[in-house]
């Protein structure tokens, strides 16, 4: 059960992150799960900054790390137990980057690792990383993803 | 039917805008229709500009509202009939923005707003929101949309 | 049969190229085939360099004609049959950009002008092309695509 290897890796799930607008933090749709733009927070504060700039490149994984943990939880709430994840699909991570910073797929290695050190090969994924000029609230790291679930 | 509630909203849709190059404006495959990036018209003209240099953020916000309508005409192009849209999905906001700019999701709702204006509950949809460097002809926003169709 | 039409083109795919991290560089979910970001190879090297600064548009539109035979190859390394292709859906087009360069459309052309040649009608798609800050490796176009597959 997931439950159990959140817990064997020491992860607690932070709280759901509300939608900054008018818009819903997923969707499912004919067995997709649509998670739109998630960022990283720390405890009760978002993770800011420009990733090679006001960031380092450890702090910039991190912070993809902490995004995947904020997504894990709205996928909770929505689908009530993890295990309903059958696999994750697509990753697309924006980094929030300083001029010049091109180790952009070390960064979002950072949700890569975790996806897969949670769910095993049903974590594995394509994806597109890229860096950003600006991103909600200059959060550090800005991620969404596509993943199957299973209809009961 | 939602060509009465777009007559109550006072809303005309605008001429469907032609592809910028070899693509097309929206695809269907299997009950989803892929809407490809639009931009904001304005009567015969682009809305062109960064959003907090050259443009405020209340122009970015009618901007996007204005991606919204363009979007809808290709829908209506491509459906024949809106009442076809049975969800909206996803929602793809790529704001073009001047330096230090990251009030994105306030952007980024003229879209989000007018879809749920228009459709409800329907209208209700994930949603990532991004500032990019530069947009095609300095567009001031490019929007792209996944929709669920009724397959009659 | 599409490798005919390859031989006929004069076009030879390059070796797949391995993922830059944590990734697969492709998946396929329930018929559709989700290609995740891939760049421009040339014989051994990435082309890197920003559009419309390091590279003239011509050289940008060559890369992402560079990528398309990169997605191509990791395409024909998955399906083992290009035949399979049933439709190319959605492309997502993101150019490395030089400030104030905005013929964007025109640079991912080199990819939507590729995939047609190749697949013919079947390879027409909608899209998005947008201008990036940075991109991995600083390479000059990243690509990602949805098609639709034939299940045998």
């Amino acid at each position: 059960m997931i439950s159990e290897r959140l817990g064997a890796l020491g992860l607690v799930l932070p709280r759901v992150f509300p939608p900054a607008g008018n818009y819903l933090g997923c969707v499912v749709d004919d067995g997709l799960l649509y998670i739109g733009g998630h960022g990283p927070i720390d405890g009760e504060h978002l993770v800011r900054g420009k990733v090679g700039g006001d960031l380092s490149l450890e702090q910039g994984r991190n912070a993809a790390r902490l995004t995947a943990l904020s997504i894990l939880a709205t996928m909770q709430e929505e689908l009530g137990d993890l295990d309903r994840i059958e696999r994750i699909v697509k990753v697309f991570g924006m980094v929030n980057v300083a001029p010049g910073f091109v180790q952009i797929p070390a960064v979002v290695d950072g949700c890569s690792d975790l996806l897969v050190e949670v769910f095993g090969e049903a974590g594995r994924h394509t994806r597109s990383a890229v860096g950003l000029a600006e991103l909600p609230f200059d959060i550090a790291v800005e991620i969404e993803l596509i993943a199957r679930v299973r209809v009961d």
